[in-house]
């Protein structure tokens, strides 16, 4: 088997263009993962993500052992033969759930206690644990388990979370199986922490670097910081990170963040902003944002991007999606589901061609306002 | 243009074989319609229902004309470029939703007047409004506006909202333009009323008849009479319907009850039960009834149906389907309405080609006890 997990292939300033390789194909990076919760991304089949242009789906550790479990998935294939997906998958370590949606959870060195928002029950999350999970749903990257501030953090809790998060990473690679238990490559991702610190972000950068490992995530932002915040954090951390590895920024974001991050050397992206908005009928266009509800578009027969072909433009005009929108119907969401994440996959898109010919720079100048514009209201 | 709309290429016994010709493509009897109520066969795209060989759908002329509205679906260029559905459309005359779902609903000889369940707006629906709004709407098929009794009906009843219907169906035949606002043929079927009284039935059939439709529906059957009542009814009334033209038992039913029904002459049905019961986790399979958020599902790794090759059965496991509806996703509800409406499909053209080949007896007393046992506590 070939060893190469990730190759870049082109650069234009910071900007990377480069390939993913896992034991389920490969993705062509800037890439922008579909959030798949709970072995779905909501509302759309495989088929239909794959016309979508999606090449990487992300499923949530946390959600997937409450339910069905992760034994379940193992019998039942693994997380691809499970959900349909013959394609990359990428799953978290379940620990921002945990902090986020479940209650009463006690954080100590040895790992999170934690109980479950479905059912009451008591669980522990430790780093051992979420490798053994995300083992038995075989994805192809794993995510280590960080320790995650309570915003706004008290001092001294920045520095505690992000050193826990480092020797939870060495506990993570010492734990990880070298293949899945489906017999597949699981390369795990360690996760940069810090807050808005730059010496504590520069730290974590340059010790989780020392460990090796085949790809390094950015955590903690998207969080409430400025948009140039985030960029500052990005221009600190990213040139500390091996440049032969993967970078992906946790979380993150609007069209416009992710022009700004891959002009800051970032490869990968998740965030459930097109998929969660399509379910409340916001549109993201490449003329900018648009209020699917609005009575504006109820006669318009036209489509909701014409610089667009997806499932949804290709077939069916403004005035049908309000329509599906206003009448409460699942096929209104799937729709523009499936063209929110059209949009963000043919953007990433668009960004490798412009790093391949060296005209990023100029690229993100005509693109970034256009995409942030808010068209729902010209 | 060519200007038949129904031959008859096979029978055995009363079962018969046919094709429909519309100026939207042809289908192929007896046919299952799916419904789709508000334009949209809930959760699913035209592509996916095509692909689960559906050939004709349903739109309710109530639900529509209260939202969007017929003006503007007629706008939008129709409801088959509305709902980007490009086969054959018929359109119920909205009379049967204001009995059972409009509020103060008056009628009198002229039409009903009632009052929206949306949002309290006053309508009046005619037999000349049904046809304006299904001309409107561009369906293929329109049916005429009938009176319906409520149940139980006092006596006298009946008879008077049978003849009413009779005089409402010459009202629609005098109202129907040539052509739909989009320029295409309408064809309009007349309804057999009567209730359980075999005279009613034998005088609505005879009359209906006299008026040389392009079609005739039976209606008002499938509200709580016994199966053997619904048979006698049918056997009663087909023989008396004009041979060369198509017969459609309107929201029937059961699979059991479509081989019953084909077996006594029938060519067409539509029923919400496929569609309906997916959304509730109800599963119709070649062995039976399954209900799949029972829990034996949960690790099995086998298909639905063995003998089905829908895009659920294809690509699915029973526990990923168990797992999708007891999560409440979307997708569990597309899959499953995508399996049971290409049951319903299958089961049709098996009978088709069963009726083709002079083997219809056998091919029903095979397979009714198979599709209404219940496999879900085998």
């Amino acid at each position: 088997m070939d060893d190469t997990f990730f190759e870049v292939s082109a650069a234009d300033g910071a900007a990377r263009a480069g390939t993913l390789h896992t034991d389920h194909g490969s993705a062509n990076t800037p890439v922008f993962m579909a959030v798949g919760t709970q072995g779905t991304v909501k509302g759309c089949t495989p088929d239909q993500l794959m016309a979508a242009g999606t090449q990487v789906v992300l499923g949530n550790t946390y959600h997937l052992e409450l339910r069905p479990g992760s034994e379940t998935v193992n019998k039942l294939g693994g997380l691809h033969r499970f959900m349909g997906w013959n394609g990359p998958i990428l799953t978290d370590s379940g620990g921002f759930q945990v902090f986020s949606l479940a209650e009463n959870n006690k954080v100590t060195e040895d790992g999170c206690e934690f109980v479950s928002h479905l059912d009451g029950s008591r669980h522990m999350l430790s780093p051992e644990r979420s490798m053994k999970i995300q083992n038995n749903l075989g994805s192809d990257i794993v995510m280590q388990l960080d320790d995650v501030p309570a915003l706004p953090a008290p001092p001294g809790r920045e520095e505690d979370t992000m050193r826990r998060s480092l020797r939870w990473a060495v506990r993570c690679k010492a734990a990880l199986p070298e293949m899945s238990a489906q017999g597949k490559r699981q390369r795990l991702f360690g996760i940069v922490q810090g807050g808005l610190n730059p010496d504590l972000r520069q730290e974590s950068a340059r010790e989780l670097a020392k460990l090796g490992l085949p790809g390094y995530a950015i955590g903690g932002l998207s969080v409430g910081e400025t948009k140039q915040q985030m960029a500052d954090i990005l221009g600190l951390v990213t040139p500390l990170l091996p440049a032969n590895k993967p970078r992906y920024l946790m979380g993150v974001g609007y069209p416009e963040d992710l022009i700004v991050a891959v002009g800051n050397g970032v490869d990968m992206f998740d965030c459930v902003l097109p998929t969660r908005s399509a379910r409340h009928a916001l549109a993201f266009t490449s003329r900018g944002r648009l209020r699917m509800r609005n009575a504006r578009h109820a006669a318009d027969n036209s489509p909701l991007d014409p610089q667009c072909a997806c499932a949804c433009c290709a077939n069916f005009s403004r005035g049908y999606l309000r329509h599906l929108l206003m009448a409460g119907e699942m096929l209104g969401m799937t729709l523009l589901t499936l063209h929110n994440l059209a949009f963000y996959n043919r953007l990433t898109a668009l960004m490798r061609e412009a790093i391949s010919t060296r005209r990023f720079a100029a690229f993100a100048a005509e693109t970034l306002p256009k995409v942030s514009a808010d068209a729902g209201v010209d």
